[in-house]
């Protein structure tokens, strides 16, 4: 397959011409989202288009999940996120023939997604097929400021003569979507998901509501839209109208040559499982009317001042390797755009990019996602941990269904409840609540949120300290045995003691007692006393962590190194990823590795290994990783780089900081791979940067590859802005704002103020080079 | 729920009275089959009904399984056992008032199955709400020696005056059938599975054909029936008439008091996967001519003379308890039904009584049903395993979709493709294969049936030998392992070197690599080498075998006996079954046993095993074991006896060989468990009689229960009759016919011949009596 060529440049992801082909990828990529709107990139004319997609976080359709042979505790319902109300649409007919670009020629097409005004730009000159020569040029955003709100700008000028234009600007609920594949990661159609519950235009007026409910779920939206119109002319006809399931406002113009047409458009949406239909027609009417008193050039403003802020805190430089550059901010930016202003809701895997995984929340978001928002723009990994927070009494309802105490987080949910359809591969990854426990946790550390901590922290920590409690047991000899778990490598799965869980349920049970004795008066309104807390400690402490003294590293799970090596040798390939070309049964019981998951526990509980079992263990693990996910990357690159591989952790960088960009997976189409975006910045950060935070203590163990001659990035702790440089021989760190911190250098402490410091880097440790699976080696990255 | 209760009789089991709840119950334990065609224990006139059931062995409708996660290697396709044209229809009016016994009265009704005849047998005095009073009796059976033959004799008699009555006989395809529960274990509805292909009635002749189809599975079937009318006035009518899914013969007549009208109902069927439909219409056209020239009485002298050839080869008496009397003939009755003319088809686990398990076949029928048939019935022994070979290619193909080598025979299944949709307590559970061969092996031992050897059992020990060689590895340290796969126990799935799989996947290769030995030239067409062979060998002795040396005691799998236990204090009554109140995850990592699995092994593979090994095993898991199969009872009686607690064995005896007569298990309404019937013969056999076959050495250790005063049962092996008489303190031997036989008593070898063999039984071992789970303990049986 082709892979989209995008043009690289520092701030920009721009794409030259007409490409078919790459209509399903570029449309992710260049996907506009604040977190609680996402718009995929399709043209204004609404076709040819790859797939369309308007994505309101939260917004879904519940569906029967079926069954082969029901068991237990298996759910009942899925939820898919719906493609709700369309109101991108900008339709254009040039003197009778409309605007597709599958006629007639395009002289010149370009797109640009632009990371510091957060907007897409289009400027398209098209011949049609009787040979009318038009200029569109477009420009839109999802503003991060003003979240209900969406607007396009949309200008069409005469190229030669005047010409008589007819523009339609829609908004159509239930388009019609394509059927795609049987591929179980590719989410589940579905149908004609809205119905009407009012449409509305004023006659006269530009503007007009749609307001839908779905089928099953039940979940309420109405999405808005109205208009300003420029012409120096005033031969100008305009219609409007509402239908069911479409609104439109009709232009039509003669425009001469030399002038121009354009139409500002302006969207709010918004939903609810609660509020009626006018209740919600009121909300996105008034939203409407903010942004038009705010005005297109006073949204792209706010836009622009929006990100300049994110780019001062959060800003990475690579210097030698342009390409990786520009896939760095691209990564930023669309982790910004994931979670910014999700308020409350979950983090899709996909943010609101596509309709991959059904639009379902995992993991990846606690894991991978927030490290990234908690030190660049941490109210919004806080506003995603108040989403876990807001769910616990689902948690509680679900762990309680399962057998358990405590509250059991779903491991794939729009909504809270949980929709895995295959337990092995979805209940049983417990590992799921540490993650939330250990984010939970990340969050305060890095600011200290006091309100927060009473408000959700304490009784997160506290739920899934008795879900440990209860999936965990004192054996015979006293040690805690966590049985039959899945961890994050889902090529094991049900297995004994998988010590990425245990280690990660060890630091969950010891945040909790520490912060029950922090709050004891709000720990007691939760009924958890001092024995209970105490009793949370004697398990941590008694926490079983395998080691096999044979091989000298940690089996990933009970047996793991028994177990036959997969047999990469004669694994062609083509069947990549394994579990679409494999039983599981087979992946299960064999040495082989999905995604990091003892290196992963390497990572996060880096305080728990020493030097030598990290290198030995990555070394081990290198051999039989095959990344078929896109969450291994990353990690691998920040282990590879602590341990000195560090062309190695150079080549997964540009894997991990590429995945979409070059389709990697090859299923950019149904969105983006948000948690491999974050990865770029954690392999940035925790790999090059080698910044740790256990237990709040903020340390740095800077080291280039050899390829690049500069990184620099920033983040902020504690309300503190840092700047970190990394050059070859030395690293420099300067506290761009807010109050000195206390930091470390390659394990030497130094306070960080206003004057630069600047630390010699250490020699690189030497290890002999790991080798990976047969043919699974990461692509060796020549710098662009 | 109330039980049915039957009238205890040592040959017959017996029903009094109506009891509209218990039809469900009873007529699947009056159900009537030859392993061919089953037909459900229904009134002739059809309603009141609990599930009307007419089953063909392998005639199946196809059906997609649903998936709310696909993964690789999944089975697509279902398969349910459809209902067929039910022709046991015989409708009567009397004096225009159908008979329905839920209307008037009864005050006489009985049904009656008898064990020697081979019948059902029914008198019902009816008096119609109108006061009319008729005397039906009727009689039916499904013949053993023309397998496509069942025939119904009814007779009505007017008990005051002359009636009018009206007798319709059918043929009534697509029956309507109530929807069940939602419980996993009972088969899906299916509704309307037959297209109409043919409807043919002769006019004037009392015999009509319909021929159909199933939709997706495309099978073709052909249901005919034809009549004998017996009344001493000749002032009748008759009309007969063909539809699509009804065939009818009409009779009228009046019948004077002291007269009576018989009509004797002869039905054939066929099916086929590649036959037209005119070639099944002759084909049941044929089986009914002869049927007809056999007559009645003679299908009923043929039935009667191949039942009392069975009882003189299998019977088994019981002293001291009435009730286990006729519970032991009624097993073995079913058995015999669900086996004896299967001929090439499977023995699905609820025979053809019922449509449970969606009429499939799964282990139970090598593990459980087979011994029973090796040693009474060898032939159709013979049968089931050809049936098994017949599917070889099927087994291949599911072993290459799983990345094995050999054959993977399926977990469930009618035709031979997997249906197994949850593949952890399916496909995981690749045991069947050594089960397979092991019953394979235990039929060649007790009949040296040298044709089978070569045409059928050398090639199933080839190929499951392969597979047990590509599922297991040696281990660095030389160790044979076998991952991740499933034991008996469905309560801890995909686990690391289960004993029992372990064990008999050992004696599967060692049986594997000596037949290869005797057969050098026939192997070599199979492309075995001698080389081949050797690495069997080298597997099987390097085999892993856990042994827990802190406990003293086998554990199940790896890790087991580190898990937790289960709460059975805290688990009530109710919530057993525990799959059905508590999901897998809990269930699979706890130390909770649904069915005997070690326990197994110490039966089957008891060889491998120390008397005190046994002894402690069986504490162990006993204390462990919920018998939520009803699988288990039988094996634990049987090991219970072995060690010496023979008062439990007892116990356990009752509950295996009444578990349908007493519906222990709430279900016996979709069928009977065929191999729990067979484990009352097992527990008979094995457990009191202490017979063992390892290696095709018979040997006896037999042991009295307190409770009765003798056991005596017969077997045959190698073409020999042998008969033996248990008493308290002594046991008799006799060859009963055939050639002598070296057996063993309690470890000493004797000679049967001719004289009886009288032997001493030596003190029973003395062993703390075990403890069962909370509130699982067998029922004390006390005799009756």
């Amino acid at each position: 397959m082709d892979k989209p060529s995008y043009e690289i440049s520092p701030w920009q992801l721009r794409w030259q011409g007409l490409d078919l082909d790459a209509l399903r990828r570029t449309e992710s990529t260049f996907a506009l989202s604040n977190g609680h709107i996402g718009l995929r990139g399709t043209f204004e004319e609404s076709e040819p288009r790859g797939l369309p997609g308007t994505y309101l976080n939260g917004f879904y359709e519940r569906r029967k999940l079926p069954y082969a042979e029901a068991g237990y505790g298996f759910p009942e319902d899925g939820q898919t996120v719906v493609n709700v109300t369309d109101g991108k649409i900008i339709r254009l007919l040039v003197e009778d023939e409309p605007l597709d670009m599958r006629y007639g020629s395009a002289p010149r097409h370009e797109r640009v997604l632009d990371f510091r005004s957060g907007s897409l730009r289009r400027r398209t000159e098209w011949v049609s097929p009787t040979g009318r020569r038009v200029r569109i040029t477009s420009e839109r955003l999802v503003s991060f400021t003003q979240r209900a709100i969406a607007a396009i700008n949309y200008t069409v000028e005469p190229l030669d003569d005047e010409i008589q234009l007819v523009v339609q600007s829609d908004l159509l609920a239930n388009e019609p979507v394509t059927t795609r594949t049987d591929d179980p990661r590719v989410a589940a159609a579905l149908d004609n998901p809205l119905i009407s519950d009012d449409a509305f235009a004023e006659r006269g007026s530009y503007r007009a509501v749609l307001a839908h409910h779905t089928r099953a779920s039940g979940l309420r939206m109405a999405a808005a839209m109205d208009h300003e119109l420029f012409l120096d002319e005033d031969n100008i006809r305009t219609e409007i109208k509402a239908e069911e399931d479409l609104a439109r406002l009709t232009v039509a113009a003669d425009v001469p040559k030399g002038s121009k047409l354009t139409l500002t458009k302006y969207l709010a949406y918004g939903w609810s499982s609660k509020r009626s239909s006018p209740a919600l027609r009121s909300q996105v009417e008034a939203a409407l009317v903010g942004a038009l008193q705010t005005g297109w050039e006073g949204l792209l403003a706010e836009q622009r001042a929006f990100l300049d802020e994110f780019w001062d805190t959060a800003d990475i430089e690579i210097e030698g390797d342009a390409e990786l550059q520009q896939a760095v901010r691209f990564a930023l930016f669309h982790v910004l755009q994931a979670g910014a202003r999700g308020e409350t809701r979950a983090i899709p895997a996909k943010g609101l990019t596509g309709p991959g995984y059904d639009g379902h929340a995992f993991w990846d978001t606690e894991t991978f996602v927030l490290p990234v928002l908690t030190y660049t723009i941490p109210d919004a990994a806080r506003d995603a941990l108040r989403w876990r927070h807001s769910t616990l009494d689902k948690a509680r309802a679900r762990a309680e269904t399962l057998c358990q105490k405590g509250a059991a987080f779903p491991w794939r949910s729009i909504s809270g409840d949980e929709c895995s359809g295959y337990w092995p591969a979805g209940t049983a990854a417990f590992h799921i609540n540490a993650d939330i426990a250990d984010a939970t946790m990340r969050y305060l550390y890095a600011t200290q949120d006091k309100s927060f901590e009473s408000e959700c922290a304490l009784e997160m920590l506290v739920e899934t300290a008795r879900l440990w409690m209860s999936l965990g047991h004192h054996d015979t000899h006293g040690n805690f045995r966590i049985d039959g778990v899945t961890g994050p490598d889902e090529y094991t799965a049900v297995a004994d003691n998988n010590v990425y869980t245990n280690l990660m349920a060890r630091r969950n049970l010891r945040a909790a007692a520490a912060m029950v004795e922090a709050n004891t008066a709000l720990a007691h309104d939760l009924g958890v006393d001092t024995e209970e807390a105490s009793r949370w400690r004697d398990a941590a402490d008694a926490m079983v962590v395998l080691y096999d003294d044979d091989l000298g590293v940690h089996p990933q799970s009970e047996c793991f190194t028994s177990h036959a090596r997969w047999d990469f040798r004669n694994t062609p390939d083509e069947n990549y990823p394994l579990l679409l070309n494999y039983p599981y049964f087979d992946l299960y019981r064999k040495q082989v590795v999905k995604q990091a998951d003892l290196v992963l526990a390497l990572h996060l509980c880096g305080d728990e290994f020493t030097p030598d079992q990290k290198a030995r263990d990555f070394a081990y693990y290198e051999a039989l990783t095959v990344r078929d996910s896109s969450l291994s990357a990353s990690t691998q690159a920040v282990i590879a780089a602590e341990v000195g591989h560090l062309e190695l952790a150079y080549d997964y960088f540009a894997e991990a900081a590429l995945t979409d960009l070059h389709d990697l997976h090859g299923n950019v189409q149904n969105g983006l791979h948000i948690a491999s975006l974050a990865g770029a910045w954690l392999v940035v950060v925790a790999g090059f940067g080698g910044m740790r935070d256990h237990h709040g203590n903020l340390t740095f163990a800077p080291r280039l590859p050899p390829e690049l001659t500069k990184i620099a990035f920033r983040m902020t702790f504690r309300g503190s802005k840092i700047a970190v440089e990394i050059r070859p021989e030395r690293a420099a760190y300067r506290l761009h704002a807010g109050e000195p911190l206390e930091l470390t250098h390659h394990g030497d402490p130094f306070t960080l103020g206003t004057e630069p410091v600047i630390l010699p880097i250490p020699a690189t440790p030497d290890h002999p080079a790991p080798r990976q699976p047969h043919g699974r080696a990461p692509t060796r990255r020549r710098p662009r």
